[in-house]
């Protein structure tokens, strides 16, 4: 039987398009979906919603949350912004209900992927450095990807090895950042869209990981899988690379 | 305490370098090193080797195996071309006397990470093609590790998607390997060693992981990963990836 | 003074695209926008346009090239399909009244330049192959501007090396093309969408020139180019390469 | 006729090279070898050369360079750390006795070619970023290849695009260098050699152009290509863009 989804935040630009995949998926059945102003917790009441996606804004979503949570529903949450705290609130509300539920920074099956094979790698390949490119509208950086990664890569290895000559930068820059033990270099280019490289070096060999990104549809089988095995967890994982 | 190493093939290009990696590792020590035309049982017992490493000729490499099982010595093979029966039977012999064994058709921690990463990748991302870069002195195409992935691939796809459009050959080998579910492309230029990337897409993101080699040096971690680890196997693995 | 265009096949999309770019250009002046079935003579005399941008279907193409350039205004052609001899006559026109215009197959000018590079490239490194990369939705292999990059490659090199060893292929298909003295290799993966790398190898050194497009205003820039130089030509280019 | 060739620095690496790329090449003849200590003007004298390669110490590379064409004999030079003062006062000597010569800080063809074809596509894609990486036993950063593309690129483009947002750091370091309009990142990993990779960015498309090494023989070619030419030429060259 189909997993009945309502889908809040429907008239953004990721809602739009989980609306759009849900109809087309056969697994799936689309309950209803509504938007900011909207009573949520009546429209999962009315629509007998068994999950529901929210792509709202970052100050709607832990209230959301909640309310999907508190009316039995299983929450798939890829708005960002929530402090550790709420997560761990979150967690804890599902934990009482054994109710699952996943919440989501990136749905990219790609780079979920390009983030655990390079922090794997690096346990055996310690010498590592992550360029980053993007458009040239983006605001800052380095990328919130970029940034996870340089972590989940220092959290593998156990110490970052030292090179075997410390390079000297002839102009401020040079080598990337400084702050992380793992260089970060941010490339900022019209005729792109989000993409990354994650290179490790080894004796005599070297090893790329590299997601690339050509549009925001890339986001819709993460969304779906999410939506699919939800049903199936009973706890609020955070990161959807708990479900690969 | 080291352990103490003999490494037979000492004068070919990989055991020369195995010895030189040996003596300068301060957890191993080199107890003897010889040659084909050498007794090595009689060597394996002289120098109380405990980790026997053979990078000898095909031909001689099952009989060495069987010497060095039989000599209660840990086995280290890097030499190529055993039998499925071959493996099977030294299998056989490690599992009597509780003993651990490697043999490895190759060393190269990255093209092990890349393959065991591209099947991983491939359940998600199961559009999947190679491409690999070798010298123009290799005789043959495609390259076994290339053969190897495409095997790795399909095995952890459950089925080879189907594509948008099948596309039609203008010159025939356009589309590369048509008798693997995943394609292979084969390229020969000077200026290269070893190289392989395998290109997976999704919906609007693509995954690359790719491994180049620039040289032999590539292969001494893994070599020395095995001659470290090989002493706590029970069994006789095959593959490094057994290891990681 | 702005430049005045009229846009025929303005309901295309490329034809649309063009519209919105000529719009939006100060040094130019969207005359008229018309579409087939238009009579496009009498547009371009009551539009007073002196540039006529040309994005129809391919059996049109020959007939308005002729119209545009016999009501004196200068031709600027995207669509494809023209043989040799209709450019021959179509240039012939042109000398004839020292008249500009520019036919282009391809207006993208990082795929102009990339050409460009690997023919004047092959001339120092002669070892080539061709890797290109589209959607898998494209019903034929190899893409056009392989083809092309190819007969250009092989017309500034004097003659095709020869390999170091001649590989030989496992399985058919791995060394890709064999038509042309250089391989072509065509993936088709979802995820892409136009995608060419020429790897060129050399004694211990490679070079790779890669292009890559994300989306169909990548032909804005060419066409705006051809538009602003058109009217200082005094013949019928073929290529945008020769505004480069 | 063979041209006579006198090789100096022919105990350094690169010196070694050459004498070993002159000996096996049927239109050149090894007149001599020598090396620092040694008489330079005097083996010039006794062995005939017409073209003598110089790969020495910095140090000795002005005094040879004048003793090399007070002799009458075409310098290749490959030493480097020539001030702009000295190689006008080479020139102007040279000029005095129509004398060819070539002074080259890169011998790579490869290397030659990438910066040529970064600066020739940054008239048109003029959003550039540059990416070098080398073996982390480099002790500076950025490398010396890397600044020179910088500075062709900028000489090539009219100015320096402003980007669609301003990026903001959130950790310094992260956009590389500002130092230069082109922002250059520097990547110090094991595993490479010396690898660099320009990126330009247009609408909808981008362009990359990547010259990788994988050992010092990289630079034969460009080397026997400057002794091939230099006796043709009548006035001393800085670089080898030059004969290209």
């Amino acid at each position: 039987m189909a997993i009945r989804v309502l889908v809040n935040g429907a008239k953004g630009r990721m809602g739009a398009q989980t609306v759009l995949a849900v109809s087309r998926d056969a697994a799936l059945e689309l309950a209803d979906q509504c938007d900011l102003g909207d009573d949520l917790a009546a429209r999962i009441a009315a629509s007998r919603a068994r999950v529901v996606v929210d792509f709202t804004a970052p100050a709607a979503a832990y209230p959301n949350a909640t309310a999907i949570i508190q009316a039995g529903a299983h929450p798939v949450i890829g708005t960002t912004g929530f402090t550790a705290e709420q997560i761990q609130a979150l967690q804890a509300l599902c934990r009482e209900r054994r109710l699952g539920g996943v919440i989501a920074p990136n749905f990219a099956l790609g780079a979920i992927l390009m983030m655990r094979f390079a922090a794997e790698a690096a346990r055996w390949l310690p010498h590592v450095e992550i360029i980053e490119i993007h458009h040239d509208g983006k605001a800052e950086a380095p990328s919130g990807t970029a940034i996870k990664t340089a972590e989940m890569i220092q959290a593998a290895r156990s110490s970052a090895p030292r090179p075997q000559v410390e390079s000297r930068e002839l102009v401020p820059g040079a080598r990337g950042t400084r702050a992380y033990p793992v260089p970060i270099h941010s490339v900022r280019l019209p005729g792109h869209v989000a993409h990354q490289e994650v290179i490790l070096g080894g004796q005599g060999e070297s090893l790329r990981i590299r997601h690339d990104t050509i549009g925001r549809e890339c986001f819709m089988p993460g969304v779906l899988l999410a939506i699919k095995r939800v049903p199936d967890l009973h706890e609020l994982v955070y990161g959807l690379e708990h479900l690969l």
